[in-house]
């Protein structure tokens, strides 16, 4: 088992795929037994989707490997807070943990969901994790778009 | 032009195909300039992925259709409240109206939103549109399940 940095480095390299393609950088893998079972990144461009978040490409591909609709025992890693919507795709997927790098007042769940708790009732998050790397990436992003 | 109840009765139409595929029986079409464009139903099971609700599948559907990210011009009609992940994908997608038939107090992202608006800025809601009817299938389909 590796520790939290090295998965949430893993998913940054995700989020700089998405840089690199012109995505709002945003990556994300699921670990399962210490293992990454899936990775996605933003694709909301490339896919003329807005929903193509990280977290939706990575638990979609983690529900196709394990041919399983539920991952109680995996770990999601994302750079990002999770919007509202990965924070309900997270809570159906059972994940009993999640793991995000740099808060995002704008669209993160916490705006909208404020002391609710948005995932299922076993889940814990841990947040914080390279969030300085996590955030530079975003800022530098907007940054450049802005010109 | 039709009325909310002709749309809500071909919602219906699709939550009767996730009835009888053994999905929880909701659907949802969406609908610009008065037409259809796009349907979808519960797939849950058959894709072995908790996120397959039948407003993602109508509104994936409607952004490939429309090759377009964003649907300001138009309506989606689902039989039940949108679960907090489906509030987020609409909020995405910046549809501009919603239109539900039966509230879902455990599911619907009410329980968790509370008074925070989850949707666009400018998206205007309508609900308990044929809300017997779609409530109905809802219940026949949990009980026939509890045997």
């Amino acid at each position: 088992m590796m520790s939290d940095e090295y998965y949430m480095q893993q998913a940054l390299r995700e989020a700089e795929k998405a840089y690199a393609e012109g995505e709002v950088p945003v990556g994300a893998v699921v670990v399962t037994g210490g293992k990454i079972i899936s990775r996605g990144y933003n694709q909301v461009e490339k896919l003329s989707d807005p929903t193509a978040h990280a977290e939706i490409i990575a638990l979609t591909s983690a529900f196709n490997f394990l041919g399983a609709k539920y991952l109680p025992d995996a770990s999601l890693y994302v750079t990002v807070e999770p919007c509202l919507m990965c924070a309900g795709a997270i809570y159906w997927s059972k994940l009993s943990r999640i793991v995000w790098g740099a808060d995002d007042e704008k669209n993160g769940h916490a705006r909208i969901t404020g002391n609710n708790w948005p995932f299922h009732p076993k889940a814990t998050i841990s947040k914080g994790i390279l969030a300085a790397e996590c955030a530079a990436l975003m800022k530098d992003f907007f940054r450049a778009r802005r010109g």
